[in-house]
């Protein structure tokens, strides 16, 4: 298997991407490619004994940052790193891409650049969150903020083709986020969408309500992607708030410090929990190649992780099951159609 | 001040509601009515001693489920402890109505039985949160399930007022909930809305990413009631889950139940500072008269923060605020169209 790594995208390129690739390259065996300044990732690379063999550089001069347009970047930037690492997978020359830069930038260029699987409407970001009762996938988590409620449906067979190829969960439930368990409830996306879930060749779960979803009852979350993004942040908000409240407190008074010391297994299991970095990066579902979106403060363990991602993805062969039941959901609609 | 209570709504109706309003009605000196089966509302009464010519009964046979399609259940069930009370507010004979009932038929009912102030498109429901730096609003939280830039528009203007007169907080701020910092972000709502608060007469903050919404640093957040409604849940489902996982690893060894013991002071300020029981119940604001919105899991003490809150609201002159607000800005919009 061979994966190309944007080596300038995220908070801490080019040195935490290089660091993380070299430390996956020796882990999984695997060949990468790490796109960006030759010179700059060289020096970098320089700095970690590594298999030259397996660990190549793609030149390219230009940067896509953060607040950029990402449509606009993707087209006039032709030699950035994100665009060369684009280009070498659709070329077919790596099998999967992990970018840590711009969200925008990498969807925008990989449903531009790869293209979408036939018959998928709109690709999704798909990460795999950690749960009380077990980890569960939310999806979309950004990619299409307006969704109609066919896209919805198609998140869900993606992300129940991914959960039981690379989590290895049989006939995984899926559920519908929305603002009451009632079937009527919801605004007018989720009242349309949860008719064609019902419908849907997938093991439903119904409506869930935000109030449960860290709980991970439910394999696969689905939602518009401005919806998800929202739940995404806001866990990632309240979690983090509550530990650096927790710390501060803690560090208040000699009694309170003692009492963190004895719980420090407690608080560390925690912050694991809650740790993106455990989970690596986020599928982008629905492309014709996969690909992978590292946390933007990604380290390089989170990077690491993200390349380990792909590689289950590939070993799993999550493409062909998605490109199987978008294939199958649109000859049951055309049955549907016909029969009508 | 005279407030009513409907006695029957709410997972503890009637013991909790009649217990709350006892108490609210001994520490804030006011007339309360409670709504509800006569004998029933009674005998909860009898349990205390109290001033009978500050608390009545109002009678009503009926009660509204929370499973009920709310307007169906407000137009049929007449004699509803809700419907009573919600007429009661209508006919001048109460000045606020608390209920710790069904949402969609306490929301619908006011609505429609005591009406919008003149103006308001949509009224919403807007609780306020506990934040690290300070209380928030969130507004809407669940009325308004699909919305229109110019209903967001509104909600400023009615938080702001809100902020002004209960909070007492000078000009506060008012931030749009966004999936992005800059102005282009979002989907198409939250972009067109974002141009409407630009220009309206509020101290705008601009976007505010979930993420930061537990900080508290912007005093009222706008939103449809959709998204409201899945933060105000995911908030309190990832704070549940946090403190259920940490009592249950602290109950796990002798050595963390130790920490835990020596901790008890920062877990029981977190929790309090979690805990939507002190913070009393959601304003609906837009209505002609002071409507609150207790939590269904209401105790006594929940109920009787809620009436305080109704008192608090009564005596800043919310509803007269809201009224000169929307006023306002109509005929700022009627100045604007006259000038293009």
């Amino acid at each position: 298997m061979k994966v190309v790594v944007d080596g300038m995208g995220g908070d801490n390129a080019p040195y935490a991407i290089v660091e993380g690739a070299v430390q996956a390259q020796k882990e999984y065996g695997i060949e990468i490619v790490i796109t960006g300044p030759e010179d700059l990732i060289q020096k970098e690379l320089d700095k970690y004994d590594y298999d030259k063999s397996k660990i190549s550089i793609l030149h390219a001069s230009e940067v896509i940052g953060t607040n950029e347009h990402p449509a606009m970047a993707i087209r006039r930037k032709k030699d950035s790193s994100i665009n060369k690492a684009l280009n070498l997978v659709k070329n077919g020359e790596a099998d999967a891409i992990i970018s840590a830069g711009s969200t925008g930038a990498f969807l925008t260029g990989a449903t531009l650049i790869i293209g979408r699987i036939k018959g998928v409407l709109r690709p999704a970001l798909a990460p795999i969150m950690p749960g009380k009762n077990g980890p569960f996938m939310l999806i979309d988590c950004g990619a299409n903020v307006d969704c109609k409620p066919k896209n919805l449906e198609q998140f869900a067979l993606m992300g129940k083709a991914y959960f039981e190829t690379v989590m290895q969960v049989n006939n995984p439930s899926v559920g519908l986020i929305n603002i009451g368990s009632e079937e009527e409830k919801g605004n007018e996306l989720t009242k349309e969408a949860h008719k064609l879930l019902k419908e849907a060749p997938i093991n439903f779960a119904g409506n869930v309500e935000p109030r449960d979803i860290p709980l991970g009852n439910v394999n696969v979350l689905v939602c518009d992607g401005f919806v998800g993004n929202t739940v995404l942040k806001t866990i990632e908000g309240v979690a983090g708030n509550i530990f650096s409240v927790l710390k501060e407190e803690i560090y208040s008074s000699f009694k309170t410090k003692i009492g963190g010391m004895l719980l420090k297994s407690v608080f560390s299991k925690f912050k694991k929990d809650y740790d993106y970095k455990e989970y690596g990066g986020a599928g982008f579902l629905g492309v014709k190649s996969i690909c992978v979106k590292a946390h933007g403060s990604s380290d390089a363990k989170a990077l690491k992780n993200a390349i380990r991602q792909a590689k289950v993805f590939y070993d799993n062969r999550v493409i062909e099951t998605i490109t199987e039941y978008i294939e199958n959901s649109i000859a049951d609609n055309d049955e549907n159609i016909k029969a009508e």
